[in-house]
């Protein structure tokens, strides 16, 4: 955990006197504050860090969170019992910095106004980018956490053709696989995605009440959370046989996974393993239906920084964690996903979704 | 719906020409911009709502989420293709604003800084204080969700004697919550707090491997989420016969509880409700052991926005829902917290959390 920091601080480009993350309220905080503490458990909203080059960092959390943070074995911590005494707290221990590093993507303009008002004349400097190129490439412990989110969303996809019946809905299918990932567990990274048949066209759909057919091809996007790192699949299934259209359908996805894959390892831009996946799908009678990027980072949070999508600058390297998942969506008719959760390494890709991606039959 | 941008403008303290809600990515999204638009199905990573005087709203979605946006039945619907797509568009619909309202409690820097960027020389208002005011009453279509989802929860809290037997964990205890929360609709609304024994006197403890011994003291705090509104309770149970210190913590604070329950009708100082928690707790032997505010406010999110503690402005009215949920921890023997979730009416409070707030002695 202690070179977390250093990573950080490795990757700015403009020097700081400090960098600072600042929780806001609800479900508003910001992951690195897990990422540079290593602490797996608790909300912490409210709270702060302070890191500096070279030093541990300062965990300020309130009263209510103080054992929890005492987890965090390579940070100092400090209690605060009200917003008021963190405030001066911070003075106290950032004195009068000139520059101060605030991570643009997730504090809230609240709170870096607060951090203006307190320094008077701070200069706030984005340093998102050396958090996310820091956060991009996962060490030792960040991949087991990942692995192990996998290895429990593995275990559930295997299971999911036994959960289905006929007449079982959109909801119904999502609840079991949500509880099934509990009881090994962990929780649910994301809303689990489910779609019967033509409702399969809508990426981001949200389940219904939609009871199962047969015939219905069968969407299911899901991921498990694991002492917070997240895993993500997608993976495909039948309610009785496979018409030729569904076969094509699912045949040119799969092509386009595969060929996806094989570009997954260091060296590559993330923007070629997108274009690849593109081109396969474009030469086929499914041009235009992939309308999505073929993948994201996933750590911490599920989308973790960065992606594989056209605007992408990443340039893959060992120990960064992506998705591959392009799809066909076809309106009215319905779509194909096909994910995986992507370890890259010095020898190529290793696919920590290790399910079968085969279109699954189920004999109804 | 309709009547919700209408609140947030009539809160107002200064004039804007539109309000700015843009979510950014993984969660960290404004819950407000589906308190605006009545979504409850989807993520909106990257979505912005644009929000002005007298009009519908205007909703700017993915594509991935545009099926979805339409069950938005009051506001406009505009998709866009990507990030670029999405500043052009936000540039055409708001033309050359002088002054752009936005959620400071909510929105991040990157996005602040990006609006500066596309609108030279706009000044961002903070218009967090109006929303959060318009938020804080909640309108019929909410309460309804809000007790919904506290319905669930009294179902859930009924059950849990029956879950209890010896060995079980806490953690193994906090799945079982959650699991028949999904059973019944819901999702847990934040992650259930489950404490056994002398774990108790940490008020945002994390559920460990601890195995449930006779004569245990159980805390659980838990919430349900239907149809994105929240709930929040907590109550107490023994795993055996209490003893009289047990008997004598519990007593102190549902004593406390009591009266501050009397106090949450209209017109009473949110301050004066926690005044009154505290001291109760100050004139027994627990003087000093209630360390954090009596309440929140809950909705959209758990922590609404606003509470009940020394530094609380708000004054209550009929519409608003807050938990109340004094406690006392005694750090090396235990803590006891009894929380409802309350609506204020005209005529006091009426309790959501219906279930026994009795401490429930389970036979062994």
């Amino acid at each position: 955990v202690r070179q977390r920091v250093d990573r950080i601080f490795a990757a700015l480009e403009t020097e700081v006197d400090a960098i600072v993350l600042w929780n806001a309220s609800s479900h508003l905080t910001d992951s690195t504050f897990k990422y540079v503490s290593g602490v797996t458990r608790g909300g912490y909203e409210g709270c702060a860090a302070v890191l500096r080059k070279g030093l541990r960092p300062t965990l300020l959390v309130s009263t209510l969170e103080e054992e929890s943070a005492h987890t965090a074995s390579d940070s100092d911590v400090v209690a605060f019992q009200s917003q008021p005494a963190l405030r001066e707290i911070l003075q106290i221990t950032l004195a009068s910095p000139r520059r101060l590093g605030v991570n643009a993507d997730a504090l809230v303009l609240a709170k870096a106004n607060l951090l203006r008002e307190l320094f008077d004349g701070v200069e706030l400097v984005d340093v998102s980018a050396a958090i996310s190129a820091a956060r991009l490439v996962k060490d030792s412990d960040e991949i087991e956490r990942v692995r192990h989110a996998c290895d429990i969303t593995n275990e559930v996809a295997a299971d999911i053709p036994s959960m289905l019946r006929e007449g079982l809905t959109e909801v119904q299918l999502a609840a079991r696989i949500e509880q099934a990932i509990q009881s090994r567990g962990g929780r649910a990274a994301f809303n689990t995605i489910v779609c019967f048949g033509k409702n399969g066209s809508e990426p981001h759909y949200s389940p219904g009440d939609v009871p199962l057919r047969r015939g219905d091809m069968i969407l299911v996007d899901f991921g498990s959370q694991w002492s917070d790192y997240c895993s993500d699949i997608t993976r495909m299934y039948l309610f009785g046989g496979a018409s030729s259209e569904q076969r094509a359908m699912f045949d040119v996805v799969r092509q386009a996974q595969a060929s996806a894959l094989e570009l997954m390892r260091a060296g590559v831009a993330g923007k070629r393993v997108h274009q690849r996946a593109k081109e396969v799908i474009d030469a086929t009678e499914f041009a235009g239906r992939f309308i999505h990027g073929t993948g994201h980072s996933i750590g911490l949070d599920v989308h973790d920084g960065g992606g594989l999508n056209d605007a992408s600058e990443i340039m893959l390297a060992p120990g960064m964690i992506l998705t591959v998942e392009p799809g066909v969506y076809v309106p009215g008719a319905g779509g194909v996903r096909i994910e995986d959760t992507v370890l890259v390494t010095a020898d190529g890709p290793e696919v920590l979704t290790t399910v079968t991606k085969d279109l699954v039959e189920v004999a109804v």
